[in-house]
């Protein structure tokens, strides 16, 4: 199993572990500390070694920051995470906090005294958020601190090492464009911009640019490192040789110079000395970097990662990938969905499902032969109530049966070589109240909505997310979330910078991969959530109209459960849209499935509504 | 007549008025001279005797600037207007510019000499805009001069005389506020602030603070006029007495003290002198009174013109009139389109349509005892071909006839004490392509989406403007403008802040008027434009759903042209709200419908297409 289903929390070590943090504020000159949730990677999944705020508080959303001084603990998350904050963390030491309405740098000025003086890691903070910190703490005439050493990792005791996961090559056949051609281009925008080098420090574009991959972290293979590329085109990769075989190493070799992640340090200062223009982007880099260069004498130039946009902008070769990545996912979840189909209701557990799932991944993988390398999140198994919870994650304690009458949410994903897909089913477990199917519907007309948008050159994720919403605002009901997110290349299954969501001013361009996945959540009754990978295509012409215009091309072939389906509320285009979709996920599919009652199954599950 | 159709320009004269422009450069210390199209109080309609832009260059356009040095005279104007440009000027002279790529502010560091000298006449520009030129000129080493006088004024024969419209009263039964009571408003913000006054020089905001309404340019009914607005309470207003007689000086004398415009000047520098902070809105305010603040030791507090909000957010006694304003106005137009029903087709002219619109409505008016106060704008009145220029006006020169097989698009607004209309309808004249109908029927699908749309609070006028292009886009088609514009209480056709277009970020709060207006426009061929005016409602609950959902109110009720629509191309939802729609048309204009012809027309033209 690629994910586990223990309670990993416990809020009986918060007390003293503060306390033994707080004894050091004195030693260190300071009157608090900070502790985000992030790594010195800025990564959204952080290897156990980097899991300082769940070992400080018990909390282990995905995003969080808790802020220490001598007489708080104000641990500040987002919405979707107050509720599992109170249940993870000791109430008697920590109070929460907003992350989005009032993050630390809003809540610094009302709330701490004048002449603050505020400690953090260098290497866990980015150059922008040291700016809105120290701007924060000025106001009351206050001060950053930037630390030697993090406080944190001095009092952890069996803080587990440092992650040593493999590095692989990522084949020309998958990347569909060489390094060494990812390097030129880059090293062309910087002669063009008359800057000496760029600093890469978020792992995926290192990922991305060296075409390697790597096992650091849970669901995103990318490998812990960091780069140099330079205008002339040479490189340099930090990247531990525990990490790297003989084949990694001879392969990279081709590329850059190899050293180990600490040798950054005197090679920034080494270029720095002699004034060297570095391109940096102050949203992903630790400060602790951009301030070598200065430090030394270097001129950091804040700018945009050069490998965000193209990662995110799919060649072909990736599309053709994962195409094929998301038919051999249908193959596995349409074998689940025929498992469990065959079910009595009332027998099946959250875990169980989630088990069968991956299990089936699996199977399909070694039959294909194409591996399931990962799953791409933890899977996301809700019935019932649980299926309100958007984030929900089952544990061995949170576990239940999904039960006649009830709507199962599924959330899942699988990392392979030749892609990463991420799709979301809601079935029905017997028969559903017909409220229940009527909201699955006005999700399902958000989601054809987005599917079957044509679009002018030009639009942005933000003009699309209404068309999402547009039925069920109609119905009183929204959902607290955006419409899609970016995904990776056998990389994050959350990528930028591509979004359908409402503050998304991103250009949608040919080749993005995005999800579209709208919801409806009833807390404490029920949620459902449906969702396809689709990319942006090429502007086409349209008969009889002006301008081409951009389509979404869908990547997900998996049946949606027809049951839920309440057809006099679709129009007739949504219908006709809803049987072509369940028609060529038969046609795909049905050639890739080989069992007979998996073939009927979804032979069934495919027929259209309408002859 | 509120329009003329008369050639108002002549390419002739701009060779001269250029030349003896630049003859007086020396005399000034100069290079070169902008006029812009703006007059001393930033609107949109300027009096004769500020037409400096069209005095000039001949170009009559309601946007554009030119820049005149040595050598060139750059006209800088919109995409709307680069047509017109070349036809009214005299390009031996003047050359064009785009005013949104690349605006006089981008353009001068890349086009002129460094250590040019740039004279302004800053009562013309914003503060805002004098930064934008004094930043770009600061590049190459340049400067900009501001004149005491304006140059243009100097050489301008026969310059006409400045405007005294008379000042009339917005009694409380059309304003639904005091004047006392807004001005009570503004200075209790001004406390709350730490700010001595606020410096207001819309003269739209004087108007609605005031509740007053002038006559000084077309079609909007706001006097030229300024205001200070102190903490304590009282207020100034600068407001010649030429246009106010012995009733509106009495009402005006309870609330403020009443000066000559000249008289701003010496009050705000003895407001300065003790150092006061005034609010100013960078955006609307000359440049010319910023500076006599900051020139005297006074304190500019920029902010936004503090009745810009408020009088955008209009209240039920502002909502009741305008609704009173829009079935009068609705009676006039089904008179006309009756009246042009039974014209023979190649007979009317668009001059012939547009002096009969204008004519019923000021004998609906007379009739409904609220007489026809000012046409909101210039007609538009083109047949054909015409009907694609989106601000296409008739002259005689352009005037043609409604020949059968066309479309006739008719964008017409009114002006009546309680309130201000903006009307477009698109009819057959004969019968015409099935294409155009098509067209004509997609138009229609989008405002029937902004229509029928239900949001929720935070919603902006960006996240609706898609809605009202997609099915368009499914049929590789778009237009070139906005969805919707705000629009004011017997004032500005055009209002800002609130907007339904691709960028405006501002929520959409209850009590807003709005243009819902999407389009079809091929050049050459034929234009489609469908406009109601509609209001943002109070959220309100929805069965079956979980929060409460705002929606619009529509104000317009005239028949939409049966004959071209394809019903099978609206759902049956779409088609409900179009039969509805004609019902409510039909149940609220036949009372008011005097003549037994119309009556019969009206009853026919809202018809439901299914019983």
């Amino acid at each position: 199993m690629f994910q586990s289903f223990d309670v990993t929390s416990n809020p009986q070590f918060g007390k003293a572990r503060v306390e033994a943090l707080r004894a050091r504020f004195d030693g260190l000159g300071v009157d608090g500390f900070l502790v985000p949730r992030a790594d010195e990677y800025q990564g959204e999944y952080v290897p156990a070694s980097a899991e300082r705020l769940a070992w400080l508080t018990g909390f282990t959303g995905s995003a969080g920051i808790v802020l220490v001084t001598r007489t708080q603990a104000v641990v500040f998350v987002d919405g979707r995470y107050t509720t599992q904050l109170v249940e993870q963390v000791d109430g008697e030491v920590f109070t929460g906090g907003d992350l989005v309405g009032e993050p630390p740098h809003k809540w610094i000025p009302a709330n701490l005294p004048s002449g603050f003086r505020l400690g953090i890691d260098p290497w866990l903070h980015t150059g922008a958020e040291v700016r809105r910190l120290q701007k924060a703490l000025a106001e009351k005439d206050g001060s950053l601190v930037l630390l030697e050493a993090n406080p944190l990792d001095a009092i952890w005791d069996n803080r587990p090492a440092e992650p040593r996961g493999a590095v692989t090559i990522q084949g020309d056949s998958y990347a569909g464009v060489l390094a060494k051609d990812k390097i030129a281009t880059i090293a062309a925008e910087l002669q063009k911009k008359h800057l000496g080098a760029v600093l890469i420090t978020d792992p995926s574009s290192v990922a991305w640019i060296f075409n390697i991959r790597g096992a650091d972290v849970p669901h995103t293979p990318h490998p812990l490192a960091r780069a140099l590329v330079h205008a002339d085109g040479s490189a340099e990769i930090f990247l531990s040789k525990h990490k790297t075989g003989i084949e990694a190493e001879a392969y990279l070799g081709q590329l850059a110079t190899q050293s180990e992640p600490e040798e950054i340090n005197p090679r920034l200062e080494a270029l720095s000395k002699s004034g060297a223009h570095i391109l940096v982007d102050p949203e992903l880099t630790p400060y602790a970097l951009s301030d070598v260069i200065t430090q030394s004498g270097g001129q950091v130039v804040e700018g945009e990662d050069p490998a965000k946009l193209p990662r995110a902008i799919k060649n072909t070769v990736e599309l053709n990938g994962s195409a094929a990545a998301h038919l051999q996912d249908g193959v596995a979840m349409v074998e689940f969905l025929c498992w469990l189909d065959q079910q009595h209701p009332g027998t099946v557990s959250e875990i169980d499902a989630t088990k069968a799932l991956e299990s089936a991944r699996a199977k399909v993988g070694e039959r294909m032969q194409n591996p399931l390398k990962d799953i791409s999140f933890d899977t996301i198994s809700g019935a019932g109530e649980h299926g309100a919870v958007i984030h929900y994650r089952v544990t061995t304690v949170s576990d239940r049966k999904l039960n006649s009458g009830e709507l199962f949410l599924l959330d899942s994903g699988a990392q392979y070589i030749n892609g990463t897909t991420d799709i979301t089913r809601t079935v029905a477990i017997g028969a559903v109240p017909e409220e229940q199917k009527r909201f699955f519907t006005l999700v399902l007309k958000g989601m054809i909505a987005i599917s079957m948008a044509r679009f002018p050159k030009g639009t942005r994720g933000c003009d699309l997310d209404p068309l999402a919403r547009m039925a069920l605002w109609k119905a009183g009901a929204d959902y607290a979330h955006g419409t899609g997110h970016g995904v990776g290349s056998f990389l994050s299954v959350h990528e930028g910078p591509q979004r359908i969501s409402r503050v998304s001013q991103q250009e949608l361009l040919p080749g993005m991969i995005l999800s579209n996945e709208p919801g409806y959540y009833r807390p404490g009754a029920f949620g459902i959530r449906i969702e396809n990978l689709i990319y942006v295509r090429e502007p086409e012409s349209i008969e009889g109209g002006d301008i081409p215009m951009h389509s979404f091309e869908t990547l997900t072939y998996v049946p949606i459960d027809k049951y839920l389906v309440l057809t006099e509320l679709l129009t007739r285009e949504e219908l006709q849209w809803l049987d072509a979709y369940h028609a060529k996920t038969r046609d795909e599919l049905m050639p890739l499935v080989e069992d007979a009652k998996v073939k009927a199954w979804l032979e069934k599950a495919t027929e259209p509504f309408s002859r």
